[in-house]
């Protein structure tokens, strides 16, 4: 047992000073000048001008994108009531509209006129209900930051904005159950809670500006998806108008209801194309009473892959993430944003986070663990974190690999579910497919949830590179019965690869539920569903 | 610390001999003698004949359901082509239906002349396939363990029954992802997990009867709810038949999996009235390593919160069950089933069960958190479990409260959902009401869950008491925002009550979403939507 302490002890004191960086939280909105050219690529290929000009149609369709639908164009008595029921929060000048236009990876520009800010759900009601007879498309937008074009136009689609739906209603210190608008920010969210001894059930990089409404309505995964489960069990209720501006309020504070169908589920995870979640109930852990984070590094990955079964066995109920990233993150994290390898440089590296309610248990049980990671030589470095601030450095280095890749290029982005067991095979696979074609090639993602992170970067858009990239990587994914969107969704730039991961059947049964709830088409048009359902 | 170990140790030592009955298994099939009367009870009100002639209608609707609806009749034809397909597996012998027609609590009986024993998901296609065509209604059925009506005929719909579907298809032993046939009987999926280390996601007292497929149809809850959320979180992919005998391949054995809307969310809790579940993928826990069981009683309901608070805060993240019962349960299990009270009479008892990973830990935290509620007067007794056969004796406690409550009489049930807080208050409040016109008015549930068992019963079926019980109860629950059915589902028993916990816009679209997948509405009708919806 001494023995036991002393090993871990001088593992501790390995802990290397970390970039006291914050990590990544898309708070800052771009500027039209840090979009890479004034011609905005639009998923793969061609591109589409961007326009200030009121009531000018986009020339061509934005590259992969299925024609313009035909909705009607907003005309000035559109405006008119638009203003009459949202004074002051109906935008339309260009600046302001710049920044909702364009997705984080500044990758699709829509080119809408027209930005909605409702604080209620009345207002959202009445603003549907008006589009819907109007036959006018609506963007559904909560914090931006996803990573597949679906949270911003396509073309004129009219933007509504959840940001002002941000009032936290109520939160039951018994049971741990929040209920809040659409709009409050992630963030915002398990700070409230934190201070009510509570937190919430997710947390990803872009917690400082994803809002819940969008964390919902992309079925959002993130980092503690292995210890607390996904949406589709943690919440508990939602309130969403549907496309014609009716409330379906299934917004229970329930932990059990098996009263009819689960309508929520519907909702959860279908981007917005079939009603906009205007509110939120969820079901809130317990503040853990202590958190560990190590950061480990190893050989091979099978050695990663058999530190995990060691882990989950050891550790049981206190693990909370089990993360890696190989080292060609490691190398864009060194040079692209300065942050320094804690440990010694290995071909992969973990991070293992616990949560549990007893300082002196975890820490043993941590301990005892990482003594037989080390005597087995699973692992060859590792440094622990005990303190908020050094485990928020340790976790950095993880969170921060998306923001290390935008300055490595243009990023090639997949997002894959896989058998765990041969989740780094698809990495090693296309970097040899790929040859010396790609600038980097990087895996990195949730070891815990079978949840790859693979990312292909080149000086500048290529499409002989993407060309190169797919279908290759989806066949590869399909080929393993695995997701080829594990959680970022398929919003525009997937929407037709959908049958790599489902069978024409239970898309055919998608299409017959968008037509039941949106016939109009009217709800985020272009987006998650595959051209050939339209 | 002493102190404490101490004080443990004598509450260990309080451990009382139980009696060494098995929990309710439900494995018995009932035989027609077993039934109140000739006449069997359906529903509430009037009787209707029990029947063993073929081809031989109904002479009046069940009581409480809607009139037979304009389905086909079974005929020579039909059984030829049944047998055709399932040669040795249609039954049409009136003994060997009889305990298909009838529900576990003898309360509902159908008078179906068919039972079909279909061995593959081809098999249930062709059968829904040809039923669909020929307009003949389906009612599926698992283990026939529903408290609702839900799994048994109404009038004479085909049993189209999953039991012989019971094969394991797939067991990972890294991600622990299960994937089975729909008839595997849940106890015997956890039986073949135990050797591997792993256990199921739920558990519930009728185990040796009840079959997964039923399980997510029904939504279980149960027991392990509280630790490991319910099926809409666990159940990772569902394979089923629609209506109309098309395959939904949905059958993922994924993690995450956000490429289109997530479909199979539709059927679990759908009870089977959306279509036919065939085969089922679930993600299942680690066995723990340490498990502890702990009997307490409570002067008051008041103590009984606190003590779940403070257990929540002490036991963290190995507490995996919160249960309660009333000392009307008590006497009745003392009554009717000779099981003695492991500890000194209270008002009030509580099963609390921790699952870990370390026995030593797990003691600990639970010695300090008995400390303390003993400290705190929060509990007057108590006696600890850790060996297998003991713990399983505390259990029966819980579990077999349902078995002494139908030795009891006529048992009136309700499954009710309320905030936490709230819930014994409606035990006492229905006693209050009722007066000395029931004869046993009892409370049990899951604490964690907020999920109050209310059950009522008299010496024999009494309209007059049912007047006086509903719509009390309905109403008494829906002015809380609860829900009138936590875990057991609507079925035919409770279907027009949906609108207490669902408005009226969520309802329609349950119809709609019905219309949909099943537009001759042969599957399982009568069932769970409410009548004015048809």
């Amino acid at each position: 047992m001494a023995a036991i302490l002393q090993r871990t002890v001088r593992l501790r004191a390995a802990l290397r000073p970390l970039c006291p960086h914050s990590t990544l939280t898309c708070t800052a909105r771009l500027s039209p000048a840090d979009v890479h050219s004034p011609f905005l690529a639009c998923g793969s290929g061609q591109f589409v001008a961007s326009t200030r000009k009121l009531h000018v149609e986009p020339k061509s369709s934005p590259d992969g994108a299925p024609e313009r639908l035909p909705f009607s164009k907003v005309t000035e008595e559109d405006l008119a009531y638009f203003r009459k029921i949202l004074a002051g929060r109906t935008i339309t000048d260009p600046d302001l509209l710049e920044s909702s236009n364009v997705d984080w990876l500044k990758t699709v520009k829509g080119s809408s006129e027209v930005l909605l800010r409702p604080q209620t759900t009345e207002e959202v009601s009445q603003i549907l209900s008006y589009c819907n007879s109007r036959n006018l498309a609506v963007n559904p937008q909560g914090g931006n930051t996803g990573l597949v074009g679906g949270s911003v136009p396509v073309y004129d689609e009219i933007i509504l904005s959840t940001s002002l739906m941000n009032n936290i209603l109520t939160f039951d210190n018994i049971s741990g159950i929040l209920t809040c608008q659409a709009g409050c920010v992630l963030e915002n969210l398990s700070l409230y809670l934190e201070e009510r001894d509570y937190i919430m059930p997710l947390d990803l990089g872009a917690k400082g500006s994803c809002q819940i409404g969008g964390n919902v309505a992309t079925n959002a995964g993130g980092l503690r998806l292995l210890r607390y489960g996904s949406l589709h069990g943690t919440v508990l209720g939602l309130e969403v108008v549907l496309a014609d501006g009716r409330v379906l309020d299934c917004l229970a504070t329930l932990r059990k209801d098996n009263t009819g169908y689960d309508l929520k589920q519907l909702f959860i995870g279908s981007e917005g194309t079939l009603g906009v979640i205007t509110a939120v109930s969820i079901l809130c852990p317990r503040k853990p009473k202590s958190t560990n984070v190590v950061f480990l590094g190893c050989e091979t990955f099978e050695e990663l892959l058999k530190t995990f079964q060691l882990c989950r066995g050891m550790l049981g109920e206190i693990l909370s993430a089990f993360e890696f990233l190989d080292s060609e993150c490691m190398r864009l994290l060194n040079t692209h944003l300065k942050l320094p390898n804690p440990i010694t440089d290995c071909p992969f590296y973990i991070v293992i986070e616990t949560s549990g309610s007893d300082q002196d248990h975890d820490s043993q049980k941590l301990d005892n663990f990482l003594e037989k990671a080390m005597a087995s030589t699973l692992v060859t470095d590792g440094t622990v974190a005990t303190e908020q601030s050094k485990i928020k450095d340790l976790w950095s280095m993880r969170e921060r690999v998306t923001e290390a890749l935008t300055h490595d290029g243009f990023t090639y982005k997949y997002d894959i579910s896989l058998p765990v067991e041969r989740i780094y095979q698809l990495v090693t696979d296309m970097r040899q497919h790929l040859g010396d074609r790609a600038k980097s090639v990087v895996g990195y993602g949730h070891v815990g949830d079978g949840n790859l992170h693979l990312n292909i970067t080149s000086p500048a858009k290529d499409p002989a590179l993407l060309a190169a990239i797919e279908p290759f990587v989806y066949e590869w994914t399909a080929s393993c019965q695995g997701s080829i969107s594990a959680e970022h969704g398929l919003g525009l730039k997937k929407r037709n690869y959908i049958y790599y991961s489902k069978p024409s059947q239970a898309v055919a049964l998608m299409g017959n539920i968008k037509a039941m709830l949106d016939p109009k088409g009217i709800l985020n048009p272009y987006k998650t569903l595959p051209d050939d359902l339209k």
